[in-house]
């Protein structure tokens, strides 16, 4: 075969950089990417098809590294189409290098960030998705490893592909017998890969991934097969492959070689052709299409009655996924409870069941939010708590996706506590940047629907089980960020702050105190995080007494009441809190936690700063007001 | 066959009380229940073997309901067993009720907490490793749904019992076709399970579930097959069997008759026995193991050096399970990580090889803990969040597991923010009562290693990825909800409190700051739920400036700062927290609004207790120390 020269030196620079960069990190998982070399070599030279000035292009392929620690290979084969210098290799895992230990955002050539495994053939199967939906050219390859195909999720992203029969995806499982700790599951017995996958409907090629006629027959029958199915190329491979002291030896994952190993290394690689590179083919050019947001919702409530705000959700979302094309709508078999099932009777071609699958369905969103769609996914709040580390690493990966999660707390009634989203607020809010909503009534759920929808990044929106009373008229404005004082007088005691289903019960004991002569603001707090500081702080000062009550169907940690201590802490708290408040990256221990600003310097600013003020903190802002 | 009537009078009973005990609740699943009917008759009449008397007792087999909503069938099918009078299951659902929408662990007969789906065959598999392990006669079933089948956690736990040859495990999937929201993936195609099931080697035996001669059949080779497989048996199920009229209809998932429905159901299912019963084998009598818990570590550090605590849990870890034969050690193939590979080299008939499939070794956990072991598992804290639901289930299920997370922080450096636990104080901290430590040095490692041991109920541990110094000397004491003050001075200006990491960045600001003349006492918080309340409010007294500044590697919402921040509160702060406390049950809303103490009456109350009070919140404990 006449490319088979061409193959093994392109294989060899790709071994050398792998090599070169881990070992001027310091650390990394070289071994990992050997593995992966010639069959990634085969890939990007006779098939991948990639505009490398824009990889935003919509019709490029796609090229998922399920195995993120294998991150050097994935750098070095965009370096190899002339992405960047490959001598920028050499900065990988320093600080504020686009190169990090695992792929991120940053690094453009990144479908998705990757790191905790198992979650890549979901995010490809995204992108097929809708490549297969909307008719575009391109095809899908999501690289794994062996060790994360242990992973649930990878059968469920398996159940997912042959159902929807994504025929342009094909997956490459590198099986190089070696985990972290020791051997996988099945080593090299390829017969249990090849079982399961057969199993979940897949179109099987099995070849020993070194052999380059295997190889390329794998991949030109994967290209040319007729059938529906996904595919799956199972290839035996050895870890290290090409430094002989390393390959198929236990006790070298995640591990760089010393310089004198390195150079030994590259002595064994022989001569290495260090100006080759691929010569991609180009996709075509089509304009970026627009996918314009169009949030205008017209729904009329009849003020006799109530309304689930699950409800209202899902007849507002229908009328939004008709008129903004971008939006996809995700269900886990719970359609009929979350009322995604309107949506699915409007534009049932953005519609995408998911079946009982949490997991595969936050990664196939990160996949559509990737190439420019809205994804929205509903499920019960308490579930998605079952894909709590894709959802981290959804924002991770910068994703914009709409998470609404219906049955919050437990007003939830008689279905007992395993159906209850109590900790939700805790884990969504945790992650820096989201936004987290829970309307109250129809009119604020409209509203607030349309506000999800054009924000860019991740929002959580809460919806009730219980219908509720219509407590706003049409043409209220709700914000991000802003919320309700929805009832006051001039003699006020002090401030209820509730959220959901609490702003009734709210309602209801202002009510029974006002029998008594005790008159309370209730704020409407339908935006939880960020919570609306300044609202808060005006009826502190407001009030008789400085204080806030705030009431919330969550768990007491992580709640909105943490949130709300936080807001007005500067006005009366004797805490002053210093943790990490964004996503941090690949560095030196010092130069992160300087980055993150939680080092010996940061608090000695933070105690100079306070001390300066020769205040206690306690009355820095504190008016006397009894 | 002269079992036939016996087990058509058997299953029409146990149809009969599923269908009033629903219809007298007002909802719950009914239809998801009759599929299963018939199995169960047989399964319980003539194999089941189980000390009624006593749930606990060791040797008693294990019936584990996977798919949760069919609640009032395992009600009914231990009332069959007189474990009570089946006229108390029409406590269906209501409040204190020990007939929950779904099984919790008031119910004494479940094996575990179920509602979240997909997780009963990992807690099944757990079970059955002990039996398996420790040469125990039991055998463990597990009643599948097939809707839940879509679940990845279901794959993890099939790979898990075949790669650990459990023979004594018999899945038995109710294929009944429909899942809540419409039809589930296969339908009735039961080629699609068979494939799958034998892919991941379980021996298969595919029946009509309602067929008597079939079912037998398959329980007795599934008892008797020689292998070391564990069985599924696939059963061809139509939900709501028995009724004609909501046999395998759509839209009556989750739906209870109504009484003129109920009637007509009851009169279609013709004669009943009401009083036939299951004569259940009994099991073995054998005392319950003993198993004394041997806290007493002996590790000697070099003041001159420097550990990681995730090495030190390891080691202390390795001790603890030579000594007490309680514990189990899980581990997801990250043990050269987080050093529970110490504990495989001393103790390798309690280590636990999971594989990367972290939501699989939590359930197992589960299964370990019903029957009074103590599992310990570690994987990287970040990696824990793979299996949120299943720790919150965990919680419900009131399990003894003890949860260590290694490379907690932005301190683990170059990998990246996909291997960063940042969120997790966050999540672990919401769950109610649960208790979470994080040591800072070698000799706090060993002491918290041993409380968390000796302590009941769910522990979370942070250990950390670099070393650190010595910071503790032998001898000192460690306990849940103490801190230590690890500097202070007569003319302190304020305190620092830190927890893992922080510690050391706070010494050295300290150091720094001194040089300015600033003095800080700095208290290393190694409990951070439930902190150390009183330490901290006598050092908002000691110092000049009544400020806490709180330092942590992990993000800022639900941190140990808002833990901090809500234990000082009643001292100084602004916001008086009204939130779920507990682990709620089944009941109406109005009623777990008030049982969660969020509704108006309590908001009454607490508005109520701080106006007779007559001042400010913020005055109410608040000294004036300038």
């Amino acid at each position: 075969m006449k490319e088979l020269n061409t193959w093994q030196e392109e294989a060899k620079l790709i071994r050398k950089w792998c090599l070169v960069s881990t070992t001027a990190a310091g650390s990394g998982h070289p071994t990992s990417c050997l593995s992966a070399a010639d069959i990634t070599a085969v890939l990007f030279d006779k098939y991948f098809t990639y505009d490398i000035s824009n990889p935003l292009n919509i019709n490029n392929d796609r090229f998922v590294l399920s195995k993120g620690h294998a991150a050097p290979l994935l750098y070095t084969l965009f370096g190899m189409c002339n992405a960047y210098d490959l001598n920028e290799l050499k900065t990988l895992r320093q600080l504020n290098s686009r190169f990090e230990g695992h792929p991120v955002p940053k690094y453009k050539f990144a479908e998705a960030a990757t790191g905790s495994l198992g979650q890549g053939l979901s995010v490809g199967a995204g992108l097929a998705l809708v490549a297969k939906r909307e008719k575009l050219p391109y095809t899908t390859y999501v690289l794994c490893g062996d060790g994360e195909l242990a992973e649930g999720q990878v059968w469920e992203a398996a159940n997912f592909a042959s159902y929807h029969r994504l025929n342009n995806l094909i997956v490459i499982l590198d099986i190089n017998r070696l985990a972290q700790s020791g051997e996988t599951m099945f080593g090299h017995h390829m017969n249990e890969y090849e079982q399961r996958f057969r199993a979940f409907n897949f179109r099987v090629f099995t070849i020993d991934g070194h052999n380059y006629e295997q190889i390329v027959q794998a991949l030109e029958q994967a290209h040319n097969h007729a059938g529906q199915q996904p595919v799956a190329i199972i290839a035996e491979t050895i870890k290290g492959k090409g430094v002989s002291f390393v390959e198929n030896k236990d006790g070298w994952h995640g591990k760089a070689l010393k310089e004198e190993e390195l150079k030994k290394a590259l002595d064994e690689l022989g001569n290495i052709n260090d100006s080759i590179r691929f010569n991609l083919r180009k996709p075509t050019q089509t304009p970026a299409a627009s996918s314009p947001i169009n949030t205008a919702v017209r729904l009329e409530f009849d003020n006799s009655k109530t309304y689930a705000t699950r409800e209202i959700f899902g007849q507002a979302l229908s009328q939004l996924t008709q008129n903004t094309p971008g939006i996809y709508v995700l269900d886990a078999d719970v359609k009929n409870s979350t009322f995604t099932e309107d949506a699915l009777k409007t534009t049932p071609e953005r519609f995408v069941e998911c079946f009982i699958a949490e997991q595969n369905m936050v990664s196939v969103g990160v996949g559509l939010s990737r190439i420019g769609k809205i994804p929205v996914m509903a499920t019960f709040g308490a579930f998605f708590m079952r894909a709590a580390d894709q959802i981290r690493m959804a924002r991770v990966s910068e994703a914009n996706i709409k998470f609404v999660g219906s049955h919050v707390g437990v007003s939830i009634g008689e279905d007992g506590p395993s159906q209850m989203a109590l900790e939700d607020i805790a884990f969504f809010g945790a992650l820096p940047d989201t936004v987290i909503l829970q309307p109250c009534d129809a009119v604020s759920t409209v509203n607030l629907v349309s506000r999800m929808i054009e924000h860019s990044g991740i929002v959580y929106m809460r919806t009730l089980r219980p219908k509720t009373k219509l407590l706003y008229k049409p043409g209220e404005a709700f914000t991000i960020g802003g919320s309700t004082i929805v009832r006051q007088s001039p003699d006020d005691v002090l401030t209820v702050a509730a959220t959901g289903i609490t702003v009734f019960e709210a309602l209801q004991a202002a009510e029974l105190l006002k029998q008594e002569n005790i008159n309370i603001r209730i704020v409407d707090c339908y935006s939880i995080k960020p919570v609306d500081k300044q609202t808060l702080l005006n009826c502190l000062q407001a009030t008789r007494l400085k204080c806030i009550i705030t009431v919330e169907d969550h768990f007491e940690h992580g709640g909105m009441g943490d949130f709300i201590a936080a807001a007005i802490a500067t006005e009366g708290d004797y805490v002053v809190k210093m943790a990490v408040t964004k996503i941090s990256q690949s560095g030196k221990q010092d130069e992160l936690l300087k980055d993150a600003g939680i080092d010996a310097a940061a608090i000695v600013a933070r105690v100079k700063n306070i001390v300066q003020s020769n205040k206690p903190v306690s009355q820095l802002a504190k008016g006397n007001t009894l």
